[in-house]
């Protein structure tokens, strides 16, 4: 089941996209079950009705299909079109109305006129059709026939779970969504990320934590999952990383906070975050924990858990006019994107496994000496202090910070520290932190 | 004696704009008589010659009149005229000179040619008289007679207190002073706001704080009341509040933080003026502490006693340059910016009360169901964004709070830090904690 | 030996300027000779090949002379004109080749073509010579003769210490190095400002620290004294600088501070250096710890040891293009300029042994009455403000000095952090606090 070849994430978008998802029913079923063929996944299910935490599970949602006919008997909306047509959770309704009357269950976006835009009712009890602004304007007087076939029957609310054991059994969990019908940026780049992390993941010989993988319903999906493992969770989770909106156009791959940062006591992927943004701004960037927007993360930092959950996002939910609508699809996203961002996060993951490395220097009185090792200049003049060795390149930039990271490395300071201290990123730093290591001037003291 | 309406204060300024006062004597002793019709002041007295901390209570000063005559008998100067003319505190004197040796006893201030400056001598004996700098160049050359009726004897020196019991022992003190002659906003505005804020404190059904107010001469009154009741207001006192200058001009009104939040251990009361001021600055400013300048905080902040006094202000000493001269009148200052004042200090008043109450979020794993309790919106879209609920105005903003406040409200931090971390004003918490509070959603860990 | 008169630094320069030095042999002896006439400098020799920490001891280096002769046996270059014109350290060599053979020993600065760089190559075994690029570019091709004829012999490392006893054994230490050749500012211009810094802290009655003086050859200098006394050092160091660049043009006197300030534990040094230049920056500058660049603080502040040592310069290494030229001489370097610089580092010296008292206020009940002490005016009107007391040039600040003095004065604070919360220099509050200390309205209570 588990390949050592990456998947190719365009044919398996184009599998999942067009399947209605809701936060419960066939469609996140099948399209978890789409996932398994690509990694070790474990499909749970919770029974309708279940008390989960304050809230209860609701019931499977499935769509058959749903059409609203014009008062010539012609077919207006049919979600065979666009399963965004439906609203997600709607009563199944049979019936006829003058187009007044119809209007109060239809839903458009006068803001974006040729967009579908995306509308829910998980718990209050609703019928409902959607379409664009420019569809309903011109819809004509006259009486409309809606057929909305819809079931809500008790089941199972799924989710699945995958892990990749380490060294310890501290566990980074990393999540994301599975329960929105036919969108890409805020729907689908969240799990295909997903996918290739666990990919690389699962190439490494070793791991310093071990790897849990969530893909859920949003919100209820990490209500659940809380209610059975949270416990556990507060235990044995160091870190944690949701997945969300990582296909869109934006330079910066950023990382919003835990609320551990927001409240004062920062969780390790906290630090490393805000260290990226600050050392590598072209490429990272930090967003502030809120409990008042986003996603999964709302429920893993509720202040009961308060767990070291961060979020990665590209383009993120309220940057982009498309968010919501039939037009979050391949013409805003792309799997390039979706791509390059699962490797940023990849390489934020492979720091995080070493940037709490405390080194201490083995020869701390006065400075050792460099030259008799290859590492300093053995002839110095003014022309020569654009170089550090007689050998390496860019080797000036090396020794400053090698200099510096045998004055700071008394073992108090992680290497993280020592890189916010010199300023530079702590990637640049781990070639030279080995270096000194192997020949014996840096010994690791962190546990 | 007390009266549940409010006082008319441009009356009461009227009656008391022309009295003759000084730091100890009858027209201080008058004033504090008018305002004792209004509230409930106990008048005291400290004999002359008192020891009080370093210093010594002076003699009653009083002023039966002073005059100055000119060269052909004519009178130059009288304090029916002004009681500025004579300087405050002036030794009696009758005698004649020529208008060279008469200069030396002559204060004026050429800064600003039409103002008689209000100029006090109380601890070195002189005699003087002040007036206007045009006046002054009009004089013509000759013998001039001066006759200054002023009277120092043993007697007291006399200050007010009143005070409105509360629900606890602790004392929030706001005193203003009595001590200078005719002048506005520099003086009356201070006793005035002061009577006002006693006014509506005394019409509430319950008060947190035992309320103590003073009116007193300016330092003098504060070594004399430090003297005898210091040590009482160390161990009980938890906030303070200096008024003064409170009826000029300026939109904000300004608090002088304590010396505790110059020395880096902010009160209370200096944590809700720096709050106020940054989340309301069209409102509410702060001034830092300094011993330098100011009023009766000096002394209650002196290092010995560290009180957690702060100071209130609307346009300060040195702000204006009608301060301390005859121009400090009714053509610069207002009654309505008293009063508004006055409502200012209340409302700061009123927040001190409870901004500092620590609330507990008691449905702490995961977020509690909004839905179900009508605080969250049931159909969600793109374009239902900028709404937060069904019915409520403005309540994306409300909501925005709301579950920031769940989620910071672990019992740890009071509604000002919540508040402060949220960036809105602790005001505009207040009813959404109330609500909370109310649905068994918040519950108060203060204690 | 000593004498009470200040050396006049301009003939000390004169004759120490031609002497060739280098870390080891008769330069750096001859030198140290020459300064014991003018201060008490015992002259200590470390054997060739004693291991000093991770180093060990290189052998005496002496030059004879060195000469390059062209292909019509006329002399190209003589160390008699410049001994800058051979490598430091450089082997002894003698033999004939081609200007292409030649030209691989020969080092120049193209982008200085007018100054003869220095270049040294201690420890690794070279020949060479060293010309101006426009002395490079005039060769001619042919066959050149070189007759380098230094040597290198068993012998010892010298350098020089002096100690000025204070009232306590808590020592300050005060350095600079003395193995450069014949350059000024980023050789001379330190030993002769340590000679000026000695004879007037020799010239006081008491004084607080006892000073030792060292000069030495840098960095393997450091490294030797370390290992001899460094462990005295850490037990009895209380703070040291570093003297170097002292006679360039800039305004400012710059202090580096010391690791234990970029580590976040500030030596008293380090926070007064930041203070004078915060307080007084067209004076005083600060330099961040960096162990990647500047003189021998780098030995000193090496994480094994950790001293407080700060280096002060005026025109730094790397500031300036002559540097470790032939062109850093008198044209460049001003003997005025060392001389100024020597006294500020003795004003800040003077402050350093007071900044760290902490005065209690005698009268912390109430502020003093100053008016009969003659510390206030008597006289108070609008007109008078700008004055402080009826007698005092520019009293007002020093009024508002001491007020805000008397306020912080809880014997908690030093005289600096007092000065830094009234944002003053420390320098001006020091006549102010012995005042008022004089008058028993402060008291020390530091120890």
């Amino acid at each position: 089941m588990v390949s050592a070849e990456l998947t190719d994430l365009r044919q398996l978008f184009d599998r999942l996209f067009p399947i209605c998802r809701s936060i419960t029913g066939p469609g996140i079923r099948d399209s978890l079950q789409i996932f398994s063929e690509h990694m070790d996944l474990e499909i749970h299910g919770v029974p309708t009705g279940t008390r989960v935490l304050d809230w209860t599970v609701p019931a499977e949602w499935s769509l058959e299909r749903a059409r609203l006919f014009g008062p010539d008997g012609e077919v207006v909306l049919d979600t065979r079109d666009s399963n965004l047509h439906v609203v997600n959770f709607s009563e199944p309704f049979s019936g006829e109305m003058d187009l007044d009357a119809l209007q109060a269950h239809l839903f458009s976006d006068p803001t974006q006129p040729d967009a579908i835009p995306y509308v829910t009712s998980y718990y209050v009890p609703r019928w409902g059709l959607c379409l664009s602004q420019r569809q309903r304007d011109a819809l004509k007087p006259g009486r409309y026939r809606v057929e909305i076939e819809t079931r809500k029957d008790d089941g199972v609310l799924n989710y699945g779970v995958a892990e990749l054991p380490g060294e310890t059994d501290d566990v980074f969990l990393i999540t994301s969504y599975l329960c929105h019908p036919s969108m890409a940026n805020n729907e689908l780049s969240g799990p295909l990320a997903l996918l290739r992390v666990w990919e690389k993941l699962a190439a490494l010989d070793t791991r310093k934590f071990t790897y849990r993988f969530l893909l859920i319903p949003e919100t209820i999906g990490s209500i659940c999952y809380l209610a059975r493992h949270g416990q556990d969770l507060v235990e044995r989770m160091r870190g944690g990383l949701v997945l969300t909106c990582l296909g869109g156009p934006s330079q910066t791959v950023s990382f919003k906070t835990s609320r551990r940062d927001w409240t004062g006591d920062p969780a390790p992927v906290d630090r490393l975050a805000r260290h990226l943004a600050s050392a590598e701004p072209d490429i990272f960037a930090v967003r502030d924990f809120t409990p008042a927007g986003g996603s999964d993360e709302r429920q893993f930092c509720s202040p009961g858990f308060n767990l070291p959950m961060a979020q990665a996002a590209r383009t993120t939910y309220g940057e982009y006019e498309e968010y919501h609508t039939s037009l979050d699809n391949l013409d805003f996203m792309t799997i390039r994107a979706v791509e390059a961002s699962a490797d940023r996060v990849m390489s934020a993951l492979l720091s995080h496994e070493v940037f709490e490395t405390r080194y201490r220097n083995t020869i701390p009185h006065g400075e050792p000496q460099l030259g008799r090792r290859g590492l300093y200049p053995t002839l110095n003049g003014p022309m020569t202090s654009q170089f550090s060795t007689d050998s390496e390149q860019d080797g000036r930039k090396a020794l400053e910070r090698l200099l510096c990271l045998l004055s700071l490395a008394d073992g108090t300071r992680t290497l993280l520290q020592i890189a916010g201290h010199i300023g530079c990123s702590v990637r640049h730093l781990e070639p030279i932190a080995r270096h000194l290591e192997s020949e014996g001037i840096l010994e690791d003291v962190s546990q």
